[in-house]
């Protein structure tokens, strides 16, 4: 359940690139490469779902934690377990994870403006970590139908869905999602996806997101059409 | 979908005993229950799970407006639909439905401390209602299958189900739930209860709630064994 597509060949890049920040997602390479990763000096950070996976990180030497609250958009870093019911809000999971272990504790999940960046800090963060508030800045490469999507009223509902890759990542509710219903019976991860690609591509081209994985946070309500260096510092202003 | 057990018979009480405040759940009355109640001069309160049901709920007079996360403990009080996709926690909703209307919001669901009440009025809130922690204080009727959950290990997995009274509630995972699974085909609300009455009766009598309607909420990490003033100062002492 713990394996990642992370490889020798990803080894090579990261040894090449030098990056000072290597963050894992649904667990941790194997041991072996995952040391191989700590010693080229990069700051090694990963996602836990529940105060289990926060502690089972904490035992295998990563520097922080993501505390991936059930509002984070896309997939769920979920990895021993795949039982969604266990999947914790922000406000249940971050204070939790911050008492469990002893490393920093950045939080993630329906975090959208300088006001839940204070709320994430009081309920014991050491920082945040913000997505979806970003997905319509100007360095963002999202799509047109997915920039359309978190524009639209439609984007107040969110669901976790298997339907486009094959494990549970949450996306603005489109006509897949409910008409095949959000979470069922797909090709395993990531093979979802590639079954859906000619209709996704073929939908796309006529305008249209129904078939496109609209990733999204729960709180889609931080979006801004500006540049990320400015809506970072409207994030930071309550600090 | 907005039809409640609230009659005459309810209203014959409120008239006799005067409570200052009457709070619904699962949306209001008929109108002219609703305004025999307001003429007693109470206040009125219901929940609210989306931006739509607060907006619905200003709109019929009520005095103020309760958010209720989905990490709240037992029913949710949803009233214009029944996708339980739609349901948002805290972090999301309370932001959401404290710029929807103009009348003060309690935060429900997720608050767990003072932290959490700190972190509730960062998001909006002009008040909370916290529920779960008080759940093994001295003054709470909890039963005593109800307080061992409370206490056990088991407590940090509960999840949404319909299996104790035919409407979605959230409550600590037992048996019950875990082998006919959380959500399923159930008599309609309230009758499930009765359904399962001789059952719970038999296990609750040998000591086990395996059958039993453990409500707690999502973050149940608060309850203290203390008096109820003094859980509610400690509540209160970031204010």
């Amino acid at each position: 359940m713990t394996r990642t597509p992370f490889d020798a060949q990803a080894l090579e890049l990261v040894r090449e690139y030098r990056p000072a920040v290597v963050s894992f997602h649904f667990g941790l390479p194997e041991p072996d490469l995952l040391e191989a990763v700590k010693a080229t000096g990069a700051m090694i950070l990963s996602s836990a779902t529940t105060p289990a996976e926060a502690r089972w990180l904490e035992q295998r030497g990563v520097d922080a934690i993501i505390a991936q609250g059930v509002e984070a958009g896309g997939h769920r870093g979920m990895f021993l377990g795949d039982d969604l019911t266990t999947q914790m809000s922000t406000f249940t999971l971050l204070p939790q994870i911050a008492r469990a272990v002893r490393l920093p504790v950045i939080a993630a999940g329906g975090i959208a403006d300088a006001d839940g960046v204070a709320a994430a800090l009081q309920l014991g963060a050491d920082a945040v970590q913000v997505g979806t508030s970003f997905l319509l800045c100007d360095e963002a490469t999202t799509s047109t139908v997915h920039r359309a999507a978190l524009q639209s009223p439609d984007s107040v509902h969110t669901a976790l869905t298997n339907r486009f890759s094959g494990r549970p990542a949450r996306a603005i509710m489109n006509r897949l999602m409910r008409e095949l219903g959000p979470i069922g019976e797909v090709p395993h991860f990531p093979m979802a996806g590639a079954a859906l690609a000619p209709l996704r591509a073929a939908a796309e081209a006529a305008g249209r997101g129904d078939f496109s994985s609209l990733w999204s946070g729960q709180n889609n309500t931080g979006c801004q059409q500006t540049g990320a260096a400015e809506l970072t510092r409207a994030l930071a202003r309550k600090l």
